[in-house]
């Protein structure tokens, strides 16, 4: 289906409403459009065309949230590349997309070989460009890599309907007020930060970006009355919860938790505290959170991912594995078939997460189904056993993965960050007296801090290769 | 597209929210989908099966709502009967549409020759029936005659497509909160009603369905507190301003107008009493408003009907007339090649409306081309002129036709109703004080009332025929 371009259309329907706020800098849709052409002309005159792979590494700031409308104007596929990513890493995305050309950040061209520097690019003379006057959903809109936990990344591929559905599904389950406005401190390299800016020209609000996920500066937006929506993976919501006792501006409607699920304890506290915390499920195959808790159930159903949005849907398969079907979903890996075709299952997208509906259909979702740890025939989840461990105080951190073992298969380790009055003994006490004999760490590694993605993920797999080196 | 059943997938997601307030007893969409299930194993019994064009004749009432859920879901096609149309009216339509099987409330079962009556069908045994799974949204829905001023009615094909963009493009303009519910005094068998019906089960919010425009019945349920958002047309409206000063509960939100523009004085009214007006423009081939107000503007563009819905366009014809383009928008006719091949023009839908654009883009809408009237060259819009009219107190209702007039071509009437205080000198003075000469009506006829459609639109048709008579 042909539609209307869409920053476009937002331009005409509500020229003066606020677009972006950066570094306190407030930008309408209309200049934000201007901006835009601008750039849009820069990088035509530098070659760039429709259809074209064009790979972008920048931060999250005002030219890289420009430079991603501009290219999506030209009708270029943006490759988004993790500013994280070392230069090897970054090389082997470039080559396996087949990437025609890359618009850099000055200050990480370090970790490219060639490319045009966002400096660079602006000093090039604008040059009329041809925009794209009506977007076909179907076209694809973006490329992001995915490092499964085995074999080399692969690119997921985002159309502009996977967008769309991905806005309206959202608005379905979270509503939508004049006052709204969406904080993203979530990398826009990511389909989380990503998706707030398409969801910024559907819905008509404000993006506020913020280039770092800086607590204090957060704490103060949150409080501001600006901010109606954040985006918070699990790490960032402990880091504002130690921040700040009590709530904050009764504006704040929704804190959209994804990238994994929270333990009991920071879930209590926000319930003890009135945080609107919203739990969800996405990935970068779903373009964002496909399963999400509706606000009405987000107390009477903590530790749930919620419901498959409107109109998706959401089953367990026979092993448990959590399945998905819905016009947000991927149709694919770039140039990998093979991977393609692993990941459906009768027109079922694979998660590659364990998972159960309980009776009234809302999703919880215990763990990667590679995570699943099983001993001696039973099925271990890394998650129940962390919970427990975090239980003891002394604990700031844990994660549980499995190690071979010769006797059971394999049997789980836990991983811990620890202050000065951790005691192994005292949390081994607390295990045996939560846990079935089976389930109890048989080793326990204090370690000073735990492997991250990004986005704040605890990286299990990198946890695992310790054990199989 | 295949998309998942809407209602079955609403009742997935909130099985115990409001579904249906009908004569103040409340069911949840999970009752509502019981009671519709049974419905549709009743109609399955009667034979009736997907694709059928199966005809409705009845009220706004809990039975008739339940019918459009069952026809639904046995994947029908519903023919809406308007329950205000004579019997040799109906007879073509059931004829036109090639209708298999006729479903009339007992109250109405004079207008037709053959049809199950609702309770003869609620007497029939239930056997299970074939459901359908999934919608394809390119699937025909519904079909509404609506009458041209000429010609025969046309009857207009609303896909599920159609319906659900409407539905969606609705949302990303006026919001969507948990507090919200429609108020549904319009009739079913007409788009205002159906659409209701529709973003019911896509938002997860109640209707509030009335089988009259009670205006104190109303106004009280706009008191309540229980309702956000009501639909109504120009003469609802000016009743209920006439029942009570002052503005409603302040979780009414959205008083959305559509069927024809309102008096600048009935706007007036509404803004000082901060009632919160919205004003539309759509019909039954765009499933409802496509231009709207955005409730941010709508004090400030008073008598616009607002900026096309994301992501439908508007534009101008060189002669004034409206056109559109969205994917709210009808194929076409039934059965009427020739009707649809009309009714587009390079892809966009004439509406037969002449209106204009202002420079902030908002669509001001005129009148029907239909009534406009070419008077020795010139065109005179007849609601300017009946803007005038109305300014004199004394005068109730108004409406100005053209009446063919041998040196001009055509000539301006004014058909009046009018209180006892009324001076045909006075009303003409006011005329000549306010409009050229050649607006000035040649002939001011003072009637009871004006002919209105069901939903009560002045028919400005009914009035020119008397002239050709």
């Amino acid at each position: 289906m042909d539609m209307t371009n869409w920053l476009q259309k937002r331009v005409r329907l509500s020229p003066k409403e606020t677009a972006l706020v950066f570094e306190g800098k407030e930008e309408t849709f209309e200049e934000i459009n201007q901006a835009v052409e601008i750039l849009a002309g820069k990088l035509f005159a530098r070659g760039i065309r429709k259809d074209q792979m064009i790979a972008l590494l920048g931060k999250n700031d005002r030219m890289t949230f420009l430079l991603i409308h501009a290219l999506q104007q030209l009708g270029a596929v943006t490759l988004f590349l993790n500013n994280r990513l070392t230069k090897k890493e970054i090389a082997f995305q470039l080559m396996n997309a087949e990437v025609k050309e890359v618009i850099v950040a000055d200050s990480l061209e370090d970790k490219i070989t060639t490319g045009i520097r966002y400096t660079e690019l602006q000093e090039t003379e604008y040059e009329k460009p041809e925009l794209l006057e009506t977007w076909d959903l179907t076209r694809v809109s973006s490329i992001m890599y995915t490092s499964g936990t085995t074999g080399k990344p692969k690119g997921v591929i985002q159309t502009y309907e996977n967008h769309w559905w991905s806005a309206v599904s959202s608005v379905l389950n979270l509503g939508l007020t004049e006052k709204d406005s969406w904080l993203c401190a979530v990398p826009i390299f990511h389909i989380s930060g990503l998706s707030i800016m398409m969801r910024s020209i559907i819905y008509g609000i404000p993006v506020y970006l913020e280039e770092h996920f800086d607590e204090a500066k957060i704490t103060q937006l949150l409080e501001s009355g600006h901010v109606s929506t954040i985006s918070v993976v699990t790490s960032m919501l402990e880091r504002l919860l130690k921040m700040k006792e009590g709530s904050y501006h009764p504006n704040v409607r929704t804190v959209l938790l994804g990238g994994g699920p929270a333990s009991k304890t920071v879930l209590e506290i926000c319930k003890q505290r009135d945080i609107p915390l919203v739990q969800s499920f996405g990935m970068t195959e779903t373009a964002s959170q496909i399963v999400t808790l509706p606000p009405k159930d987000a107390l009477n159903k903590i530790g749930s991912s919620g419901k498959a949005l409107f109109p998706a849907e959401v089953k367990i398969a026979d092993d448990g594995e959590i399945l998905l079907k819905g016009p947000s979903i991927t149709p694919g890996y770039l140039n990998n078939e093979e991977a393609t075709n692993a990941a459906f299952t009768d027109g079922w997208f694979k998660t590659g997460d364990i998972g159960y509906l309980d009776d009234d259909g809302f999703l919880f979702v215990l763990e990667r189904r590679s995570d699943l740890i099983i001993s001696g025939g039973e099925n271990i989840y890394p998650t129940e056993i962390e919970h427990v461990i975090t239980s003891y105080g002394a604990v700031k951190e844990v994660a549980v993965v499995g190690k071979p073992d010769d006797k059971w298969g394999s049997v789980p380790v836990a991983y811990v960050v620890v202050d000065e009055v951790f005691k192994e003994a005292e949390l081994f006490g607390i295990c045996e007296t939560n846990l079935a004999s089976y389930k109890i760490p048989k080793q326990i590694v204090i370690v000073d801090k735990l492997p991250k993605t990004a986005s704040g993920k605890i990286q299990r797999n990198k946890l695992k290769e310790r054990h199989s080196k």
